[in-house]
């Protein structure tokens, strides 16, 4: 199966697992409720939780445990897009070409969508009953929240603050996506096997491994894309990055380095998926799709 | 010992556990470390830190448990005031008259600080090795997340927001503060019970009943100290509720009835705990303290 038809079945199942959630909530305030769905419920590419269902389906993890986990994951990213986008931050208007939540629900509305959403997504993990065990299960709210809190997601939004309009070297830009878009992504692997029966110490230093290189070349070939893509196709703006001063690797190393920074981590993302005995062909092909993607 | 001691007993544990993890953090950017810590050491009352320990110290609860618990919850709280406080949302200077934090670190800092207390409050009890098994803090996860979410804080700010401005029922206004306020409260109870060896069912039941008149009558003792008290040693401008158009107890009922409807919930609440079998002549004199404080 095509890498694009195999992202698309993993948004169907975290929308559908996202969907039944928002169902049972039977006596919440509409607005509010209205916002954390549209907010979450996004037409995202779903990169996070085909994560988690790859690297579990590889490793023969239970189908409704990773639901719970690519939803949950899911839940993170989205809230940390919401707030990005609120004026006092990003100030972005369109996301995936449509009006972010902020404009059509207001600031408070996405404040509090944001947060409805970071909670959602430890509610899931706690409510669930996973075949792994409860210990294994408090390992993986124990991971998700240091990939989302201040030594992870956040700490890595802080650093990007601090370093806009400024001249930040190659290091430091590194040193920002990893933690920025890095540790979610890691993070997402690492859920798909903590809770495989199959799951130990090597499998996860060499997933660790290959989440380094991915996400580095994730956002690698975000900069190019922010430079050489198109609006539409985007779904943004082309060029926001470079209008909103930004570092990106293009300026920091010039184009054609940064084409072959990101042809280099998809080696050693293939190094890493090579020294597992699992069967890791859906993985690779997400390592290919990350740097040939053109949205 | 008389409450206030006991209070100040509690501020000082649960400051010490949240400056330890601070301490923890050597690689943290710097302004979004000392902009959640000061988020979260505060000066606040630390109310619902002392409910945890009240109650877990009342069945028997270890005192580390209980020191995490009392963190987390103190998180959560702490991230919906800087929330709270934000320009799109209440848009307060001070608070216990100090700067409010996206007075003194911008609002994009305000709304990660926000942001990190929150994901703080799952690590900590994710991390933590507790004496109850880890199905019981997978549970406690659950209850937090539960009462902090679209289905409780967050659902309540939310119809807080939606009946500003508008004529509300006293039936209302309960709603909104049992979600808003009351949720959270219950939840340092049940919390501080859940880690005790010896939580039951009827204890929870009593505690939930205990914890559902406190949070009211704490509520309607804030309305009532927003008309009566004086700014100085409330923290924060009297009258402030009246000037933002919010509905209050006062308002709704007079002053008089309002008064009379505190000491009916202080009541309950002395009911509620008179069927159980432990000592519970602290939580019995918190909820004295919650009626009679001047701030």
């Amino acid at each position: 199966m095509h890498i694009k038809e195999q992202l698309k079945g993993a948004q169907q199942d975290v929308e559908a697992t996202l969907n039944k959630y928002f169902d049972g909530l039977l006596n919440t305030e509409q607005r509010i409720k209205s916002a954390t769905h549209y907010a979450v419920l996004n037409g995202g590419k779903r990169l996070r939780p085909y994560l988690v269902y790859a690297t579990g389906r590889m490793m023969g993890a239970n189908k409704e445990d990773l639901d719970v986990l690519a939803a949950a994951i899911e839940c993170i990213h989205s809230y940390s897009l919401v707030h990005d986008d609120l004026p006092a931050m990003d100030d972005d208007d369109l996301r995936r070409g449509r009006p972010t939540c902020h404009i059509l629900y207001g600031e408070a509305h996405a404040i509090l969508a944001g947060d409805a959403l970071q909670t959602m997504a430890f509610e899931l993990i706690a409510n669930h009953q996973f075949k792994v065990s409860a210990q294994q299960q408090l390992k993986m709210i124990a991971l998700l929240s240091k990939a989302s809190g201040i030594q992870g997601m956040v700490g890595g939004q802080a650093l990007d603050i601090s370093a806009t309009d400024k001249q930040v070297s190659v290091t430091q830009l590194e040193q920002i996506h990893q933690l920025k878009t890095g540790a979610l992504l890691n993070c997402a692997i690492s859920l798909g096997a903590l809770c495989s029966p199959t799951c130990d110490e090597h499998s996860l230093k060499q997933l660790t491994l290959f989440g380094h290189a991915i996400g580095l070349a994730f956002q690698v070939q975000d900069d190019i894309l922010d430079v050489e893509g198109d609006t539409q196709t985007l779904g943004k703006p082309q060029g926001s990055d470079v209008a909103a001063n930004k570092a990106t690797y293009p300026a920091l190393l010039g184009m054609t380095a940064a084409k072959q920074k990101a042809q280099s981590l998809l080696t050693q993302a293939h190094d890493a998926l090579a020294m597992l005995k699992h069967d890791t062909s859906q993985l690779k092909s997400l390592a290919d799709y990350i740097v040939e993607r053109e949205y």
